[in-house]
């Protein structure tokens, strides 16, 4: 069961997914395709790879997962190829693939480089198209890995922001900020559960164990789904209600006994 | 044939509706799994019932609807798979199922429990991902409906809002308003027909048959697909236009036969 | 291996497209649905017709791709099915083929007419789901073009925008603004070249090759990935940079050799 999923910038109503989902149907026929967005912001590749980090291991051994949020189309960035604890993934090297280095237990990955299974890309604008679609068909057939490029070893990997002591404070930030406005903070998830509360601004906020603790419409503290501290409101917008953003700083005050 | 649909709130750059496709192609991975909407408004439990309440039974007999509007995740909130006219659905007992309930000729439900079939849910934030996708994955993959729960027989139905009688008026309102601006309303289509128009505000608006019968940038009335009498103007929106939204009054003068 | 694509105006949370798919799945069950977009702008044919350039050859023989940008329901407009360059497309004929008759090589059309295959639509406003989804699907099981209506000779072509020689320049205008903000232009592709930049307003824009060839932020111009003198901003958005849309004036010097 040949499976490619599908995550862009594009936007869908200039067709150009349209245009990537044609190649595939060409290349790849038997392959099934599947949209997990393709509403990422123009070029936020910290956002996609934040968004990655959610799905492609959830999918089956073997599925191939096409990446293709690439603002630098046309400079020297390379172009990725990787096995990822069983899965494949096909994109730019710009970070894109941070969560995935992060979290694969092993992986390897080539440099994709034109041969006689994969072209060069016949335009510089669009290799998402012309270059990466068909690399992901090839591996949704059965084409190996290292029959389509070099190894890489020094993937670009964009680093994690770390939280930090500052006196009695651990200080760390918020970041990402879902559709809901929930916020997710880099604050330590088992030193959180000691102070039992969070910091945003002068807003002093309980950590509670789910929504249902907390009235509609009241901020709360809590542990979401990707095992982070997340700040929210019940019902509600954090983000909105406490108008801050990815960046903002959060804290929580050291328990006594640590 | 296995097929389920999807429709959320989760829109799609977080990447939570690629976790919950990855659960659905781990744990069915013979049945197809196609978008409805992910961009229902974040906890708009009536919006996503209209929704649903156009699609649900034009699939065919088997099919499962998954539905993940779910504002009440982590509180007590019962949790629903259903079999209504030969259609499978899985969501939260919050509302959302409001239409399938009013318009099925026969429906059974059960409250889902964890067995050995569907574990407990890993998280108190991500049900779609850890709790109703494996659910959905469970019927679409032939488990028995009464296998998954114990039997409902009083779930949440959002009651349709009524017009009224007031003198020589039947007064009702806008109950939704779609992508392009049109207005549908609760007032009833016989008496609407015989009245020949409709008021909204100040503005008498006639009832035609078709848009071809108005010009471009006319308001017009017509009854909608759904059998409903809606607002529109032709080539333009009568929210806009109006201004409009849910919940504004329209009326009829009831027709002096009557 | 039956395809179908679906490009409409609808967007995905009133359910109207959820209504199409439940159509599609109960008349042509085996046919793979994949969308392209549903969110071209309401009504915006002219749109829809480039976006459809795009993608409708680069999917395999025999798919079907079913267009519902549709304003005018209701109204005297003919519906269409045509087979293209081996591809079937299903749609209103208001313009939105522009791109397909344009550039296919061969084409032949039929306005569908109700008949046994094809009962006549239910609504007036629905024709997406009542009319256009069932003529798709017949085609897509295999019922012969020519058994769903009458040949169309003259289906309406949107014509394209020319340039146009005045003085020493060649003046076009912004023809399509993407989802990143490139301005596409109808600018004579060889003659750019030789021309080295384009004007628009009072801004000198060098042609480039790539985007590797601009700095970041820097306004550069170049060939897009379909062969359009397109109008861009490095890591940035020139409809933004410029404050220019679709309709803009854009020029070039002729040079002094031709």
């Amino acid at each position: 069961m040949a499976r490619i999923t599908l995550l862009t910038d594009f936007g869908t109503e200039d067709g150009f997914v349209g245009a990537i989902k044609g190649v595939l149907a060409t290349h790849a026929p038997v392959a099934r395709v599947e949209d997990i967005s393709h509403a990422v912001p123009p070029g936020d590749v910290r956002k996609a790879s934040l968004a990655l980090g959610r799905y492609w291991r959830l999918y089956p051994p073997g599925t191939v997962h096409l990446v293709v949020i690439d603002p630098g189309v046309g400079t020297a960035r390379r172009s990725l190829a990787l096995r990822a604890d069983e899965r494949l993934l096909v994109g730019p090297d710009n970070g894109v693939f941070s969560s995935v280095f992060l979290k694969a237990l092993e992986w390897e990955a080539v440099d994709l480089r034109p041969s006689e299974f994969l072209p060069a890309p016949d335009s510089d604008t669009f290799h998402g198209r012309d270059w990466f679609a068909p690399a992901a068909a090839l591996l949704a057939t059965g084409t190996p890995l290292d029959a389509l490029g070099e190894d890489v070893s020094d993937p670009v990997v964009l680093p994690a922001v770390p939280s930090r002591r500052v006196g009695e404070w651990v200080v760390g930030e918020v970041v990402e900020v879902d559709r809901f406005g929930n916020l997710a903070t880099n604050l330590p998830e088992d030193m959180a559960r000691l102070a039992g509360e969070v910091c945003v601004g002068e807003r002093w906020i309980p950590l509670r164990r789910t929504y249902g603790e907390a009235e509609s419409g009241e901020l709360l503290a809590l542990m979401d789904s990707d095992h982070r501290v997340e700040v929210s409101v019940r019902d509600g917008s954090a983000a909105r209600q406490l108008g801050v953003g990815v960046g903002a700083g959060v804290r929580i005050r050291i328990p006594p006994e640590r």
